[in-house]
């Protein structure tokens, strides 16, 4: 990735392979069947490409994240696929000029959304991850409280949670079968036109659902990047080397892109090298990344003192909680900038 | 811990456990004998707290840190505990009205100090943790470098980084020795009078320095909680239970304090529960934590739909970077409010 000179550590998006991620995306699942996930990437300034793309519906995992989307202009259709209590964050949910979803799972979920004035809702399903969302058997129970209580009941929602991290591209669909039978039993119960499901990782073998809730897919991370997927490594945080030293026979580099600057969750991320390689990456501390080159590549490789270097996040979306911004680049050179502006919650 | 009922996830700040901690810090190294570190807490409200204890020298991580605290007429001494090479950022630490000190560990650093008009710098040296800093014997030479270009040289600073997470009190000690035998070796090379190090960690087991660098036990975080340190957990993230529900033959929660409210790079975090045992965390997605009671534990401690918990992050630092404000409480009650308005670099 080349990049161009910036005060560092900061989020980098290639637009080469965001678009070519946005366009197999758009050609794959049109318009509503894709409904991007805006916490991988929180910024109303990406959302809007995806909207040219021609993807104008969208979900979100806080209330931040709907109530700055439509306050963007883009709340034709926002779905909060994620349970809240909060009476106050609901509420502004519902005076919002925007039409809004939000997934509920329990009597107080749905009471808490009725008595806030939320407008329609979806049945949240457990399909297998141990998170939220109702067994199947109570959806029909759960959709008629709501629906007694004067709420749209647009459909059910459940979440492959427990397959999206899988490599094996035929681990994932295997255990998709039963998953989704668990929502379709729920969508029997339930009713309404929505069968919301899936993520970046089943997005191309999910064929029960109405809507695909994907995200990652217009950046991707180097997990991802592992599971056979059709989309680029679009993001980077683009670092400067600071300091070189040696720890008994080996040469080691440190740059400014530390802890604070990365997603941790899912590992160490990648280091990219100037010839396109790999480093080894020894650890990451608050403000810094340390790393050294594989044992048989060719000294002329390790940056300088000043240089840049590409770090390539492990996961993507506590990455870019992390940052103000995203900084577009294009040949090397800035092209735009994306505020990351639906931070917290 | 006692929680107020507070819109989730929120960083709470137990004020008696703050208070205890403040007070054992001023005791043990009063006054410029500490040298807080704001890139645990990175918030003016809570270093004003730490003046008033009588610390009034500062250390930092990023300039935006000390371009805060500067401006939050916290000036009085603060030093960049780290490199950069960020002309327009030191442009911006050398133009502020404050006292402004930054480490150098190779010729780079200096020159770029120099160019940008900061006026004191101390020779950061390399004590045994592979990041930055010079050789001892490098020390001299870059100081005199800095001193010829017009520089005040105010003494070294090494950061015995690689002792800090021990939890074996013995063995900080007795890695303390070698480290800090380079950093007093450096120093006779460069001279002046400051000798800055420790950490939390260290802060007194560390007699060979002038000054001690913590700043994590103002807070605490689940790791130092196992150093056998004379400091309390006064933080945690608060949170709310969204949802119940069953894995085989075991019950689970959900609360909304997931990965993104959370530094995640020292593992998961722990959920306090009423009774103040601690629950058996099973794993964090981005907005959420699933854990279970412990296999001996009363079923009726299970906390119900609405109810708060507590969950207690395993690493400070980029716990803190995740959230806008500290949420200060006194017996249940919440007293006061900081901004953490220091994040970014």
């Amino acid at each position: 990735m080349l990049l161009p000179s910036l005060s560092t550590p900061a989020l980098v998006v290639d637009a080469d392979a965001f678009d070519h991620n946005v366009r197999t995306m758009a050609e794959a699942l049109p318009g509503p069947r894709c409904r991007p996930h805006v916490k991988a990437f929180k910024s109303t300034g990406l959302a809007r490409r995806l909207a040219t793309a021609g993807h104008r519906t969208f979900c979100a995992a806080t209330p931040r994240e709907i109530v700055g989307m439509a306050r963007a202009g883009l709340g034709e259709d926002l779905l909060l696929a994620n349970e809240t209590l909060d009476a106050g964050r609901l509420a502004a949910m519902a005076a919002l000029d925007a039409r809004v979803t939000v997934a509920v799972d329990s009597d107080e979920t749905v009471d808490a959304a009725v008595r806030a004035g939320i407008r329609a809702v979806l049945i949240d399903v457990n399909v297998g991850l141990a998170r939220c969302g109702c067994v199947p058997a109570d959806a029909g129970r759960l959709a008629e409280r709501a629906r007694r209580a004067g709420v749209e009941v647009r459909g059910v929602m459940g979440y492959e949670g427990h397959l999206m991290g899988k490599p094996d591209r035929a681990e994932r669909a295997a255990g998709l079968e039963p998953a989704m039978a668990a929502l379709l039993d729920a969508h029997g119960r339930v009713g309404g036109d929505v069968i919301s499901g899936g993520g970046t990782g089943t997005f191309d073998l999910n064929h029960w659902v109405t809507e695909i809730q994907a995200g990652s897919y217009t950046l991707m991370d180097t997990a991802y990047a592992k599971a056979g997927l059709p989309f680029r490594e679009a993001l980077a945080v683009a670092a400067t080397v600071i300091a070189r030293g040696r720890s008994g026979d080996r040469s080691y580099v440190v740059a400014d892109c530390g802890l604070k600057a990365l997603g941790m969750d899912h590992g160490l991320p990648d280091v990219e090298l100037a010839d396109g390689s790999r480093a080894s990456v020894w650890f990451c501390s608050d403000e810094h990344i340390t790393f050294s080159l594989p044992r048989d590549a060719d000294p002329a490789v390790l940056p300088e003192l000043g240089s840049p270097v590409a770090v390539r996040p492990a996961h993507v979306d506590p990455t870019v909680a992390l940052h103000e911004r995203f900084v577009v680049v294009r040949d090397g050179v800035a092209v735009d900038e994306w505020a990351v502006d639906l931070r917290g919650w």
